[in-house]
């Protein structure tokens, strides 16, 4: 598998899931500036929507979409018990997988960072989304997980939350959600995913700066 | 099964979804903005979000977010054949459920309706979403339905794009788009469900412009 990603996006999900199953896979940096990949390759001709993650199959096919890739190895790596195997689990994981990515990704987060957003729209998102983040909280109220072990929900909500910290929310208002992503956070596979993106992450930074 | 639907919103997909199985549900109305069910119920003690399509499960759960609805109703009709059964199929389904439920229904048209959101916020969702119009359009071309044959995500994309009526898009600038919404407008089941949404969709207009 190669797995196309940008640093600390929502690509930082799969890294963390490939990681969790001791999964064989490379990974390509894309600019998301630019969108040119680090072999200096458009990655708009591979995904004209120019969106991160995309994953090349074991047969030469791209997918793309958080909410599929993570349930792709998920599935292509058993062993690691990433997603629930019973149907009840199967349906509540997709259930969170959506959540996460049109309520939170979507609702929340994609105005908050968008340079072209006006300033109403951001304030509108954090107001809406702070019913979201009580959801969450109470979800999480007394559980480890969101289901009943770890799963790539936990990869791609925790990489989500992480994003909290260059907005205005404070994970503090909702101690279950901020005890949770430290729980997420501390594991070792995604700890060590978070701190390579993190690092290749300030290295773009400088890049830019300088540029 | 129990849908709490409003009428024509995306809880219409479930509806055709349902009617294509010829499951047996029963519909119940939730008015999207006094968050009232037809039967005087307060939504949101069932749904802390408010939000529809929300099902009632047969062992009397609730279950949340289209993508995994739709997922559900497929696995629990099997004869209808609404969904693949193929693991590289599922893939791509869930793949289609991701794209149509992020990068257009909450990036695209949910700043659209949204009353609060400013015009700029509005003008931009447009501009960005006539990309994702133009990578559908790329995918239809030449195709009847998203995947090999008529699935949920059918029954979810022409739900959405039901909606560019009441927008700027018009999807005579994307023909391959518009044959194809006008194909599954055509299906018995999503013919009956979208004719018994409008009348109810009318109804409820008449009801707030005389109250």
């Amino acid at each position: 598998m190669e797995l196309y990603f940008s640093p600390m996006s929502c690509s930082l999900a799969t890294r963390a899931a490939l990681y969790e199953a001791n999964a064989h896979a490379t990974f390509t940096y894309v600019d998301s500036q630019t969108k040119r990949t680090e072999h200096g390759d458009d990655f708009l001709k591979l995904n004209p929507l120019g969106l991160v993650p995309t994953l090349r199959l074991d047969d030469g096919s791209l997918l793309t979409e958080n909410a599929s890739i993570l349930q792709h190895v998920a599935a292509r790596y058993p062993a690691a018990a990433l997603a629930p195997s019973d149907a009840r689990g199967v349906t509540r994981l997709q259930e969170w997988l959506s959540f996460i990515g049109t309520e939170l990704h979507k609702a929340l987060f994609a105005p908050l960072f968008d340079a072209a957003a006006p300033e109403a729209a951001r304030s509108y998102a954090l107001e809406k989304g702070s019913t979201r983040l009580d959801h969450l909280a109470s979800r999480l109220q007394g559980r480890e997980f969101l289901l009943d072990r770890f799963s790539v929900a936990d990869a791609y909500l925790t990489t989500v939350l992480n994003w909290t910290r260059v907005t205005p929310i404070d994970l503090k208002r909702w101690p279950s959600v901020q005890a949770y992503v430290d729980r997420v956070r501390a594991r070792p596979a995604y700890a060590r995913a978070l701190a390579e993106e993190l690092e290749l992450y300030r290295a773009e930074l400088a890049r830019r700066k300088s540029a």
